[in-house]
């Protein structure tokens, strides 16, 4: 562990519970691996199978529940007495006899929770409709409410020590858009540029290390850049080629993501005129952050500049971002669209990705963001343009 | 597409849907990545949102639904008609307004399925607590039944293509694993040996390109081997240090995992005594393998070895494995465990991880085999003992 102080999880679990009171919540159930990572600092790829922190309203440490083979992680990295450690016996482990539902449901009967208001985040990847089902069935005294982005509300905020990870991967991102836009070129294999950017996402930098990002490098090219969340082939890059590279930094499970369009050749006037139009959008938007103003405002002042260029898209333009693990580096709280009146506050951070997708191709630009006392800071460093090679 | 036939894919269908007569299920909800490709080929990293496949019993094809983004994902990589890809608007995504499955209920609705009988892949990893309640919120007619693993439990026997790109993925884990085994030694820091895993991982051979894996390569060391599914930091490692490396190969979403272990100068005699009862376990288990045999009789032999040996082990010993996306390898469906009764059948592939963790560390050694018409073939070609540094 050691990344953050004991007092830094104590605060966030402080927060934590505030926001249950205020929901009614007496014992809140977190499966959102970003949000146990972010109340305990518990961190291992052992996402996979069910687990769980139990927060406890009127209980001092929350307790995590998990696999018998990774109690040992939760050991190295998290600041829970080794009491709080409860680990389920491996034949829970994707078995048709028995749930690790069951297992929890215990543990909040012998507390003496089972007739309290439970929160559990309905919509979170790793609360499946079973774990609900196996839940309710086991407590029918208690009453389950929709915790969905409690914890998540919380981490929109970040301290400093938490903008400092995200500019370390910002730092790796940097480096990595840049060793991407070098080694594509015609006749070279797609997996062959992903694996130089692996390895420099990975190397990270001589201070610190980096570590793997929540979604891969994402490299549609050719009539596939209408496709953005297409990864990559062994087939080789050719000339006249769109390539639209998305990925990120990583560093401590903290994110700083990017994208850039390139061609391979000669761009088409269109679209050069579709960069052209997506730069000055987000110029437009960039301009107009600081402390105070609203996620659609910021939209808005995106479509309202490609709109004089006749453009429209009907996406969200962005989302807020940080720590986080597989399938999303998104947090799921804040998006850049319209509707959206979350009030942006210095150290919230963004990934505005205004992608424009035609018929035949597409073009991606994005920045990552920090909003300051005054404005907005750009956090990666790499020109802002259509790369062309 | 193109990597199998239209008609490969029918045939999956036509399976699935002979599944689903046998349980009652008229309609099926695929929301396991992996079965969503095995059904119709769709790949994109696109499962962060809500999406799925609406498989109708007597309709012929398959319904791709998915957000609106990712509809051209669809287009490229399934053997969908272009009717049967229905994305849902983005104000769907990560919204308190409007949920994906909302769109579903309506699409069920107007095909006339609102008051069948819909199963649905209740513990499966995207379909959440809250798909659950709002499905059944809004065909109160219908009723929902679990069909968590009715599609892997057709996938555990693999095609004679499926093993083709198995054995692929086999070649890349080879080269992967002696070159992180190469790269590893005191003073070396572990992401930078990691960086070069993913290089080989990705760039695969000349033939072929690697995919990215479900899981990240997996390295703990030293005092953490104990913990076997922590990844990576950028410590240095140290002489003296055990460490385990678990990972695979992948091409085109198929895996072929793999564990060693090495230690950095000279093993205490406890290790060496662990490997030994490790090896000589696997060895024996190996040797049972034939058609017809159980997936618990796989697993007795193991344990019949080691307890000779004066040792015992908690957990499964391995677990069917092959086509996947993150977070897991596992096709949870058979595992080498007590009380698992499958039956070995040809061209099954099985990844067989028997670690033994002690206190102070543990030994992973591992081999993903396939079962054959007479007994098993080992795909990995990689030494099978305590690699010293």
């Amino acid at each position: 562990m050691a990344t953050f102080t004991v007092d830094e999880f104590k605060k966030r679990l402080d927060q934590t519970k505030k926001s249950m009171e205020a929901k009614g919540i007496d014992v809140l159930l977190v499966t959102d691996p970003a949000n146990m990572n972010y109340l305990t600092g518990y961190d291992a790829w052992s996402f996979y199978v069910h687990q769980l922190l139990i927060v406890i309203g009127d209980e001092e440490e929350p307790i995590w529940v998990g696999r018998g083979i990774d109690a040992a992680a939760a050991e190295h990295t998290t600041w829970l007495n080794h009491d709080n450690i409860l680990p389920y016996s491996d034949d829970h482990v994707q078995s048709t006899t028995k749930h690790p539902m069951d297992f929890v449901s215990r543990i909040l009967d012998e507390k003496g929770q089972a007739n309290k208001a439970i929160g559990a985040e309905f919509d979170a990847y790793y609360f499946t409709a079973k774990n609900y089902l196996q839940l309710t069935k086991n407590l029918p005294n208690a009453t389950f409410k929709d915790a969905t982005g409690l914890v998540n509300w919380i981490r929109i905020i970040k301290s400093d020590k938490e903008i400092e990870l995200i500019k370390r991967a910002a730092n790796i991102v940097t480096k990595t858009m840049y060793k991407g836009i070098e080694r594509i070129e015609a006749g070279v294999r797609e997996n062959d540029v992903i694996a130089d950017i692996y390895h420099t996402q990975i190397t990270g930098t001589d201070e610190y290390g980096g570590d793997y990002t929540s979604i891969v490098p994402l490299l549609p090219s050719g009539d596939q850049t209408d496709a953005c969340h297409l990864t990559w082939t062994d087939d080789k890059f050719k000339n006249g080629d769109p390539v639209i590279l998305e990925l990120a930094g990583a560093h401590q499970r903290y994110h700083s993501p990017l994208a850039r369009t390139l061609v391979i050749g000669k761009p088409t006037p269109e679209m050069e005129e579709l960069a052209d139009v997506v730069i000055e959008g987000i110029e437009a938007a960039l301009d107009v952050i600081k402390p105070g103003i609203t996620a659609e405002e910021v939209e808005l002042a995106w479509r309202q500049s490609i709109q004089k260029r006749g453009y429209e898209k009907e996406s969200r333009i962005g989302y807020s971002t940080g720590l986080n693990y597989p399938p999303d580096w998104g947090e799921h709280t804040a998006s850049l669209r319209p509707g959206d009146q979350t009030i942006l506050k210095p150290n919230m951070v963004f990934h505005m990705i205004p992608g424009i997708w035609l018929d035949a191709y597409g073009i991606e630009i994005s920045e990552t963001f920090r909003v300051t006392e005054d404005g907005c800071e750009v956090l990666a460093d790499v020109e802002r343009k259509l790369f062309i090679k």
